[in-house]
C-alpha cells in the first residue's frame, strides 16, 4: 500500500474521523513544507517518550515523578474524588475551576459491546479508595445510558468492596445533578430531565 | 388581494411558519374536499365560542365555571404554585405526572423588544399570591436569557409585594435545577451547567 | 374531543406539522383577539368559495372565466408545456421570470404506497397534449427517486397515447438539467450528479 | 510548551478540526499502545520521503519518474484538460470512471484574504496549455463565489496568455453543467440553479 493510503488509514482511526475527512488530513500534510511533517513527527515523538500517566489517577501528564499536577499540588483536597470517563471530561470539570478535590480516570463506559467492565480500571479505584481518606466520591459519569450503566457498576464495586466503610466509616457517593441545561427550555426537555428539575428544585 | 394570497399571510403570522410553509398549508387545503375546509371552520368557530381562560390560572379550557379542570380539581394541592410562561409548558410539566399543585400562566417572558413586562400578567399574579395560602411558589421558567431575567421580574415583584409574608408567613420561592439533562455529556456541556450539575450533586 | 384537541387534530394533519406544533398553533390563536379568529374563518369561506382549479392547468385561481392567469395570458407560449407535481413547483419556476409557456400541474408523484398513478392526473395530460399544439413538453419533476419514476410514466403516457404525433409530428420531451446546484461542492456531490455535470458541460 | 499541548496545538491546523477535537486526537493517541504513535510517524516519514507532486499535473504520487499514473498513463486523452481546485477534487471525478483526460491541480481558490490569485498555480497552467495541444479546457471549480471568480481569473489567464490559439488553434474552454443535483427538489432550488436547470433541459 502507498504511504497516501496508509496514513490515510491511520487518521480514519481517530476519533470521529471518517474516510473523507482521512484523505483531507493527507492532502493537508503534502501540501505543508517538509519542516512542518518533522514539527509533527518531533511532537509525536516526544508525546510517546515524555508522557506518562498519572500512577493515581491515570491523567497523562510530562512532569518528574509518578503523580501529575493536580495529584502533586498540596492546594487539592485529599478528601473527595471525582471519578470521570475520560481525560477530557476531567478538564471540562477543571475549567470551571470550582472543583478542588482529586480525579480518577476510569478509562471509558460499559458499552453493548463491552458490557463486563473489563476495559475499565475498576480494580485500580478501589485500590485507590481503600488506601485513601475519602469523605465524599463523585460518580461524574455522563447521564448517557453508558454512563448510568456505568455508574451503577462503579457504586456497586465501592459498595461491594469497602461496604463496611461506605456505612460504618463513611464515605458518601454522590452524583452531578441532573436538571434543565442553561439555554433549555422546559418544552423540549424530556420527561425525565423535568422530572429531575423538578425533584432538585430549590 | 386575493383569497389564496391572504389565507398565506395569515398562516404566515402562526408561530414559527415562514412564507413558504403558510403557501404550502393553503395548497394542502385547496386540494381538499370541501368539507375538510368546513370542518376547520367549525373547529375554529367552537374554539372561538367555548374555550375560555381560567380566571385563577390562565389556561384555556372548556369546562362549565370561571375555572380549569386543574384548579377545580380536589385532588391538587391548593398551597403550592408553580409559575410557567406558557400553556406548553403547563403541558410538558403536567405530562411527568409528579406536580400536584396548582399553576399561574404568566403570559411570556421579557424580551428585547418587550422589555418592561406590561405584557406579562404580573399583578394578577400578585393577586393570586395575596389570596391565596402558598407555602411554595416555583418559579418554572426557562434557563435562558429571556426566562432568566423574567424570573427576577417575578421573584422582585412577589418580594415587593409581598415582602412581610415572604419573610414573616413565610412561602418560599423555588427554581427549577439546573444540571445535566438526561442524554448530555460533560464535555459538551456549558461552563455554567456543569457547575451547576457539581453544586447540586447529591 | 374538546374543541382545543380537535383543532390541533385538523392543524397536525397540515403538512408537515407535528402534534407539538399543532398544539403551539392552538395556542397561539386562543391568545389571539377574538377578531383575527374571525379573520381566518372569513379566510378559509373565501377560499372555499372562490377559488378554482384551472380547466387547463389545474393552477388554483380566483379570476372569472375558467382558466387561470397564466392560461389566459395571450403573452404565454402555446407551444411549450412545462408537466410540474405541484402548485409550488410552479411558482418557483414563475418566480425565475425565464419560462414563458404553460404548465400542467400533475397532482403528485408515484410513492412507495401510490405506485400505480391512478391519484395523478394522466388522463387529462394525454387529453391536453392531444388537444394543443405543443413543440416542446418539459417533464420538469423533481430528480430524486419519486419525481424520476414519475417522469417515466409520465413519458411512457405521452408516447403510448401520441406516439404518432411524437415520431412524427414531432414534440419534443425534454427535463431539465441536471448538475452541481450554486453554492455546491465537488467534493461533496454524488457521484450521478457530477456525471451529469461533465456529461452536461459547455 | 509540553508535548501534550504542542501536538493538540498542531493537530488544531488540520482542515476542520477545531480546539476540542485536536485535544480529543491526542488522548486517543496517549491511549493507544506505543506501537501504533511509532505506526503513525513511520507512515509521516514515509509519506515525507516517498510522495511527490506530478511535474505536469500537481497531483502527489508515489511512483518512478516525474509523473503521476494519470499523466504516464497511454490510456489517458491528451487533449483535453480538467482544471480542478484540490486533490480531493480530481478524486471525486476519477470515482465517476467517466472522465479520460488529464487534470491540472490549481492549489486553491480566490477568497477575501487571498484575492490576487498568487497563491495558484496560474503561470504554470499557462505553461502546461502552450506546451500542450489541447482542444479542449475544462474549468471544473465549484460553483461558489470562491469558485466563480476563481474561473474567471482562470479563463483570463487562459485567453490573454493564449489568445491567438483559443480563438485561432482552438480549444475550447467548457464549465461543469449548473442544474438540480440528484434528489434536489425544485421547490427548494435557489433562482439561478432553477433558471440553469431549465436554460440546459434536454
Amino acid at each position: 500500500m502507498d504511504s497516501i493510503k496508509k496514513l490515510a488509514e491511520l487518521f480514519g482511526k481517530f476519533p470521529g474521523i471518517g474516510k473523507r475527512t482521512a484523505g483531507r488530513f493527507v492532502y493537508y500534510l503534502i501540501n505543508q513544507p517538509k519542516e512542518n511533517i518533522d514539527g509533527l513527527i518531533a511532537a509525536l515523538q516526544e508525546l510517546k517518550n515524555a508522557v506518562k500517566l498519572c500512577e493515581f489517577c491515570f491523567n497523562p501528564f510530562e512532569n518528574n515523578g509518578p503523580l501529575c499536577g493536580i495529584c502533586q499540588s498540596p492546594a487539592r483536597s485529599k478528601n473527595i474524588l471525582c471519578i470521570v470517563e475520560k481525560e477530557s471530561d476531567l478538564l471540562s470539570i477543571e475549567n470551571t475551576k470550582k472543583y478542588t478535590g482529586l480525579y480518577f480516570i476510569l478509562g471509558g463506559t460499559l458499552t453493548l459491546r463491552k458490557s463486563d467492565g473489563s476495559h475499565l480500571r475498576i480494580e485500580a479505584l478501589k485500590n485507590r479508595v481503600k488506601g485513601g481518606s475519602f469523605t465524599e466520591i463523585i460518580v461524574a459519569l455522563n447521564p448517557t445510558p453508558e454512563g448510568k450503566s456505568t455508574s451503577v457498576l462503579v457504586e456497586r464495586a465501592l459498595k461491594e468492596g469497602l461496604g463496611a466503610r461506605v456505612q460504618g466509616l463513611g464515605f458518601k457517593i454522590t452524583h452531578l445533578a441532573q436538571g434543565l441545561p442553561v439555554g433549555g427550555e422546559l418544552e423540549y426537555a424530556d420527561e425525565e430531565t423535568l422530572e429531575s428539575a423538578f425533584e432538585g428544585r430549590k
